[in-house]
Parts: structure tokens; sequence; C-alpha cells
């Protein structure tokens, strides 16, 4: 992040459930704006789903590690505002990730470092004086973004810990050559996506069901099978996927998040 | 907005109803960076409802008074394009705001600086030479927003006025330790905001009724009831809001904008 | 994109179909970031609608032409990954546009230049090492464009073609002082934008018929009608549109792409 003259201009990403007709991701980035006037701010999304926790920890996990080092994230999917659940500071392979302590960041670490250093933030000194019940994202974790953005240490923000949240995500169970996996995340097209890795496929898989569709054709890329037919494929993060060519496999089939995937090898 | 360096890269932020499926937004950015290739672009929103002027205005006040010193707004939500209607250059507490004069600058305003100096545009050299009747957001407020952004002063861009339109806003009804205000805002997770701020409830509140649920509990935070439950709390910009814990309050009560919210007090 | 010191910082935008619920945005952020970390990230719009390639060459022949020197632009509406079609990098009146070898350049190159410079992208020394059959815009189009940004010449990417896929339009037939024409994009305000444009129109124009409106009348703004009205215009990009007055058009005469539009001259 040093441009041609050497002069660094801090990357800080943002990542919400809170669509952008409401003012809240607009607040958020006048916050950090206001501490560090040079922050480039890159959008990831803000339309996840609304405090769905699990699908914003595959977001994260799908999109963080693509980032150079010294990149800050800021996620805000955060139903827990309020509680007393605490707030993180999450440094991994040189990337910082700020988050709500909800299990988001229970993938993204698996991917990048499973040694990751994660602080609590209780430095109240680096937030916003005037601070709501109800947003965070605004009145803690953006200010602590732009701080971190001016080189201010991580240890200076709070202290490390060991205790923190993860999500018990289900995993495939595997035996006798047979998977049996669930969709973990639909994306804009209708894509489902599923909990089993290229990895956890047997080899060859000789069939696979997902619903009514008892025998789903395995195939390397979309243009192999004719517009309307259903397939399985590896996806670009290395799961399994269900799609349906030119269409939208989650309105056909009637599935989404939780729905059954099995796999049958010879 | 100077970097490390002392080099000087200026914000500015964009604001519609455009949605992102139509050029519009992007049409917008092309001409800015045309005049002012530095220029940092924030997008605040472009999700906003369509032609809705009093959400375009909330959505200002909220966001605009955390941003920096010098930084640029373009707000473009504009049912009155082609009319005679003004556009506006409002500098408020050192920032800028660039909108139609439609009302979208009034709650802004009354937050930065009653007494903000307001420009209306017309010094035609600064605009696009090309110009439609359809699209001034694209013709005449972005060129004027790369110009502010190369520093031309403001009074460059046209006369200061004192006759800009306000919205009239329904302000609540105070009597009798009872106030009654109405809905002003949802957001995107259904939160029903009210006109009511914290300085105008009895103390304590005795009795919240919004629609048939005659009798809601107020809280501090979300984590005080159970799933499910309505509260009624004062959210992030400081007015009473109903929530559904862990739901979508407009959703289940069916109230929108223009909803009465009455409170009581002893 | 050269700042007040000299600095370059090169724009490179990002149009798609994605959403921004799923990660593919982000990830493909991440790739142009890592490579290129001055670069500036301009969103354009990634709430296309899904795999529509009209609408993509449309929407980039209404968006391009507004942006300065040297931007690249990076388009990924791509039903046919995975199949052999070929990833462009045109080069058209100084700025560039890396997309799909689907159609996408149709409109933009017809605007901005018929004989613009294009490459099929073959040098795979300058993609992702861990390429996926189903995400090139982030294994291929992100990790080129990033490369541009660093000023590698265009020429290092793979050779020019004269072959590229153009979409076969449909014009507008013009006859006995008739234009049959045909709705091509809606806008998100309901707006239908023909493929008509403002020098094909008979003067005057004496009866214009969408649907079964026979009779709509033509205006030179929205404020010449009451609102309610349906209206005919010339709109922001010199084509003909039906447009409701403070309403949806499209949802008010149930058309949409494809619909007939007749203008009869005297």
């Amino acid at each position: 992040m040093r441009n041609l003259m050497g002069i660094f201009m801090p990357l800080i990403t943002l990542t919400t459930d809170f669509g952008t007709s409401s003012p809240y991701v607009a607040a958020m980035k006048g916050v950090i704006l206001s501490i560090c006037p040079h922050a480039q701010l890159v959008d990831l999304g803000h339309d996840l789903p609304p405090q769905d926790v699990v699908h914003a920890a595959y977001f994260l996990a799908d999109a963080i590690p693509y980032f150079p080092e010294r990149t800050i994230h800021v996620c805000v999917v955060d139903p827990g505002v309020g509680t007393d659940r605490a707030l993180l500071l999450a440094e991994a392979r040189r990337q910082f990730v700020l988050a709500p302590d909800n299990g988001v960041l229970t993938f993204v670490l698996e991917k990048l470092d499973r040694s990751a250093s994660i602080r609590t933030l209780t430095e109240s000194k680096f937030w916003r004086c005037d601070r709501s019940n109800t947003f965070h994202g605004r009145d803690i974790l953006a200010p602590v973004a732009g701080h971190l953005a001016l080189d201010t240490p991580a240890e200076m923000f709070g202290p490390t810990t060991a205790e923190w949240k993860r999500i018990d995500e289900p995993r495939p169970a595997i035996q006798d050559r047979c998977v049996e996996g669930s969709i973990v995340l639909v994306d804009g097209f209708g894509n489902l996506i599923s909990n089993i890795t290229a990895t956890m496929l047997p080899k060859p898989p000789i069939r696979i069901q997902m619903g009514d569709h008892a025998n789903v054709p395995f195939v390397d890329t979309y243009a192999e099978a004719l517009p309307g037919t259903l397939v399985a494929l590896i996806g670009s993060e290395g799961r399994l996927e269900i799609a349906l060519v030119d269409g939208n496999a989650a309105a056909f089939v009637r599935a989404g998040v939780g729905s059954a995937l099995v796999v049958a090898g010879a």
C-alpha cells in the first residue's frame, strides 16, 4: 500500500448487513475518515443477510485471504449489540480483522492462521465519546479501524485472549465411500454451495443427490451441460456446489442453507 | 484529507436513489473523475427509496455530520428534475453539500448549522456543455463537485440565497406528559424510527403504544428482552425506535413511515 | 490521474452481476489490490441482472465514455465462464476495458471507437496460478487489471484479434415517417428506454404508441405533465423513453425489455 512515491495509503474494508438504504454504512465511513482521512475505503458487501453470522463467516473466509498485508477489515454483523459480547481485533497473516465476538471470525482464521493473535477491545480512549447501545460498528469498531490505520500498535487496543467464540459448523459425515454434507451458502445466482470440499469427494463420485434430484451429473464446468440442466461441480473456493446451467438452482430445487447433499462413490 | 506527505486527496461522497443496476451512478463518477482524477469517491448509499425526499433528508442528517471538514457531498434524489427547481450548494461546518432545492437539506442543516451559507448554482461554465433535461446529477451537480474538489471557491458557482425549500416535518405533539409522534424512517432491519427524541420523553415513560401494541416495554438495549419481543429504545441517533428482538418490527407490527407512536408518562 | 504532486493513482472500475451478498466482488478487489495496492477502485454497479449480457452492454456504453483516459474497466457478466469463450482487453480512446468475449463490448466500442484495438488474453503468467473453472473474473481479469495498472504494456497480455463477438442488436425499422423500435433497458425508476434515438424521430412525432397506450404525449421534461401521466421524452443518453411522472412506467404499462414502441409522424 505504498504508492510510487512511498506514500502509505491504508486500506480499510467494510462488510455489513446494513443495506445501503439506511445511513449506517455512511456514518461508519464518516467516522473512519474523520480519524484517518487518507484511508482507502473498500466496500466488500453491505447486503449480507441481516444478522446471519454464519453467512458472514463464510463471506469473510472467501474474501479476506485475497487481500494484501496490512489491510484492515471491519465486519459488522452484530445481532448481539448491546449485550456483553466482546469486540475483537484479530491479526492473522499480517492482516487485521475487527468484528464482534459472535463466531464470525471462525472460518477466516481457520484458513489464514489458526494461531492468530486475538485481542479484546477494552481501551475506550480510542472509541467515540458519545456511544450508543445499538451501534458499536460506528462507535467502537470504526474509530479503532481509523486509529489502526494511523499505525497505532495493535496492543494499544486491548489484551490478547484465548477465549473467543467459534461457530459449531456442521461438518460432512464421511463413511463407506459416502459423504453426507449440507448447503452452507447460496450465492446471488442461486448456486447452492456445500460444506463438502473437493478432497472429501469419493473418486469418482458416482451418485450425487440433492433433494428430489437423485442423480445430479458431476461436471468440470457449466459448459459441459445444456441450459436448464442441474449439475454438480467444484466451485471457486474448492467446495462442491449445485448449479442450474443458465438458471437459478436454489429456486429450481427449492433448497437453501441446511439442505442435505449426499455423494456416493463406487 | 492531507496524507502523510501533505498531499490533498479531496473526498466526494455520493447519495442517490438510482440503484446500481442502471448506469446513472457510474456516469456521475466518470464525470467527477474526468474533472478531478485524484478525488476519493465514497458511496454513502444508492438504494434510497425512489424519489423519497424526506427519507433522503433523514439519511443525510444521520450521515454527513460524521465526515471531516472539506468533504463534498453530492445528493441526487430529484423528482423535480427538469422543472425550474434550483440546485443548491450548502456550506456548513466547513463541509459542502450539493443537492436539488427540494427540502433534502432541511434536517442536515438543522443539525450542522442553521445559518449555513446556501448558494444557487447559476454559473453554467462549470456544467457539462451537453446537458439533458432528465439528469442534472450527471450534468450539473457532478461537474460542480469536481470543480469544488479542485479548490474553485464556492462563490464562483452562484450567489447566496435565503430562499430555499424546507420540509414541513411533522413534529411530535407534547402535552400532559404525553408525546404523540410518528415513524419517520424504517431501516434495513425493519426498525421503526420515530421523530420523538430522548429529551422529549416523559421520565419515566410509562406506556408506549405502537399500533395494536398498547404497552411496548422500554429498554436500554435489545439484549434486555427475549427474541421475538417488541421493544422500544433510544436508537443510535437519539430517537425513540421500535424494534423486534432478532426480527423485523416493521413486518411484525405492519407499520411504516407515518404510523403513530404514543408515549405516556406517569 | 496524477494528483497535485504528480503521483499516479490508477483508476480501476468494476461492473458485475454478482450482487454484494456473495463474496465474489470482494475477492476480485482483494486480488487487484494485492497486485496494485495504490489502485483506486470504483464500483460502477454489481446489481446488474444476472447473466444478462445485453443489459450489461448498454450499461457499459452509458457509463464508460464519461471516464478519463487511462481508466481500466473490468466487467464480469459472464454466463459462458468455463467454456472456450475468450477474454478480451479492448483499448479505445485511451481507456481499457477487460471483459469476456460475449458481446458485452458491442455498444461501448460503437460509441468510443469502432476501430478500437482488441486483444485476446493469452499470457497466463499474469493470471492467478490457482485458477478455478467458474470464476475467471477473480482468476484472470482481476490480476490482468492489476498488472495493467502497474503500467504493463497492453501488448504483453496477448495478441490483437479482429474476431470478437458483437450483439446482434435489434435496430428500429424506419419507413413512411414511422419508426418501430423496442424497449432495450428498464432503469431503477421503471423508465422504459428504447433503441429509438432522437435523430430517428419524425418531426414532429405525432403519435407515440406503447402497449395499450395509443397516444403517449411527447414532452421535453417530466415537469410538463401531471403526476400519474405517461409521457415520452428524450432521455439522458439521447434515446426515446417512456416514463410515468412520479411513478413507475414499467409496472404501469406492464412492459419490459423487448416491448414494442411505435412513433408515427405527420
